[in-house]
């Protein structure tokens, strides 16, 4: 996507074939900072630093980091501790587990000699069909919005609400739940986006304001808290989200919040959709409350809130010296509140009869 | 309530007997700093820069607010030019209105001469009867928690949810939703509170945390968006908000988040309860949602975090420059959510039935 007239990507390989470039995405609304991954060591701290975030890149990051740890060597003991590191990052993402399975199945049969480059030609084709596969969901996702701009009479912008970033940052291109926003505007369909700060991190103030105005995109910043009441009065026609986990009974894992948005759109009739690429999809699990392990992160992301003072970055803390800090990361919205998942593949029920139709490889 | 040892209310006359002493709330939990008011502008200033906030210490600084106008003089004309002026500081919290009639009603019958020593003779039983209010509340309140900790087996801590800051500061003193966790807390029920920060202006951050820690009850802060997540995994074992309006029907207008929180209970079911003062009904309106009026509130409190840095309070941006906020400050929870309503009469359910049982009177 654009920045300032220049296409780019979130991750993309060095002009050495060897190290890897991202955009660090703590330094986001307020700098544009590109930086160098040379080791497995820096991309771990990436992916656990949360300088890339959002599933499907971080899947991404995940395989390129494969590929710096093999400079260490390719035996199968290599192999094996690269996995372990990365998988080790960020517990909740199965897109993380997925790539290093992926990797991991496409060298081990390999050679020794022959691992490298394979390595790098299987991070390529990871970021590639990543971007194919959001460009897809992006034309079924418009084609919702497209409806509900019919009919509301082609009558004033359709009022998407969505939570978190699930843009373009948090992909290799395109995003997921953006996607079909970045595409409708494309198709001259009037869109307005409500941003969802999205506490503790912040992303949606950070990085989906930040996408949609580089986009020229109309939207309003509004605080987590503020949806309920929007959707309440008419001022929501459709949330879009994305999701770290789907279940394969429907049941979405997805930044903290994603659940309460779920239950008052829910409570006032407003379709609420899960934007996902097939492989964030946990066959495995059936229920989402009950099986997904969420991730506890460090309790200063509530106590320090990160912005722009003078013409600096830095944190202020909101609370008393005294007073500690719970911070879940993320939350499971239950099937029966998910109106729909858009995929690459089209929109189904989210249901595992649903995901079947789609995935019936899967059956 | 006791602040390093000395027990302070949040509004009191000034040594003089003419100004007005209030807590600058705007400045916890990282400084205590005592201001007084001296002028009808200086209170409205109070009101609507949120020095003072929380519905029963708004009615009561109106009370005060009215007695420093009447210095100016004590015509009919003056009693509704003040009247006007305090009532419009903060639309939504009909305690504000409540005061200001309650003057007006013992005022306009006086001669001229004697309005004045009357006003501040008023002001001081409005404060009073809050107290009194606040401790029966606390009261009942301190029941319910009884109740389920016994129901638990007295076996671990009861854990209450509750949103921004219903406790001492938002009153005169002893708070609503609050005061039956300070009883509770007194009685020796092992209690702990999860804290919703409660964006944009953190009042769950910078005052109930803040009171928490002065009476040494176990908490955590936790953003807006953890709750629901928490209430799935049995983290929370009642909730209690405070209220700004309450309908004759029973639904709640509290601080925007409130009715997400409200939903997450529901679907958990767990019980989800509102404590108030019955100054805080409005008996006139029936349908919460259609009818009571949302105060939108400037874009900056959301655009800008404010915080400590260093040694100093100080406020960062966190969004892109050329992002816009919508911030709409309170939301409604339909009565069909809640569980039941603290007043100081009782506990009743949030229905009309229930309410006119206690509020004979009003029927």
């Amino acid at each position: 996507m654009d920045v300032n007239g220049t296409a780019y990507r979130s991750i993309w390989p060095a002009d050495d074939g060897r190290q890897v470039e991202i955009i660090d995405q703590t330094r986001l609304p307020h700098e544009f900072l590109v930086i160098t991954l040379a080791t497995l060591e820096q991309a771990a701290t990436a992916i656990r630093d949360m300088q890339v975030r959002g599933a499907p890149l971080i899947g991404a990051t995940a395989a390129y980091g494969f590929c710096l740890g093999l400079h260490q060597g390719t035996t199968d003991d290599v192999l094996e501790e690269v996995a372990r590191i990365l998988v080790a990052c960020r517990p909740t993402a199965v897109n993380l587990r997925w790539a290093v399975q992926r990797m991991l199945a496409v060298l081990q049969p390999l050679a020794e000699q022959d691992r490298l480059q394979a390595a790098y030609a299987e991070a390529a084709a990871i970021c590639e069909e990543d971007v194919a596969t959001n460009a897809a969901l992006g034309r079924h996702g418009a084609e919702l919005i497209r409806a509900i701009w019919e009919k509301k009479g082609e009558n004033g912008p359709v009022n998407i609400l969505t939570h978190c970033n699930a843009g373009w940052l948090a992909t290799v291109d395109w995003g997921t739940a953006l996607a079909p926003v970045f595409r409708a505007h494309q198709n001259g369909i009037p869109v307005h986006v409500w941003v969802d700060e999205t506490r503790p991190r912040n992303q949606g103030a950070h990085l989906t304001a930040w996408e949609l105005v580089s986009a020229g995109i109309d939207h309003h910043l509004i605080v987590d808290n503020a949806g309920g009441h929007l959707m309440q009065h008419g001022q929501v026609d459709l949330c879009i989200v994305g999701t770290d986990r789907t279940a394969a009974s429907g049941d979405v894992c997805n930044k903290i919040g994603t659940y309460l948005k779920a239950l008052a759109a829910f409570d006032n009739q407003i379709p609420f959709y899960v934007a996902l690429p097939g492989s964030t999809i946990d066959w495995e699990i059936t229920d989402g409350v009950g099986e997904i392990p969420i991730e506890e992160r460090s309790q200063d992301e509530v106590l320090v809130v990160q912005g722009l003072i003078g013409d600096r970055v830095d944190g202020v803390h909101i609370a008393p010296q005294k007073t500690p800090a719970a911070n879940p990361a993320f939350d499971v919205t239950p099937a029966r509140l998910v109106t729909g998942l858009i995929t690459e593949r089209g929109v189904c029920p989210a249901t595992t009869e649903g995901l079947l139709e789609l995935y019936p490889e899967r059956a």
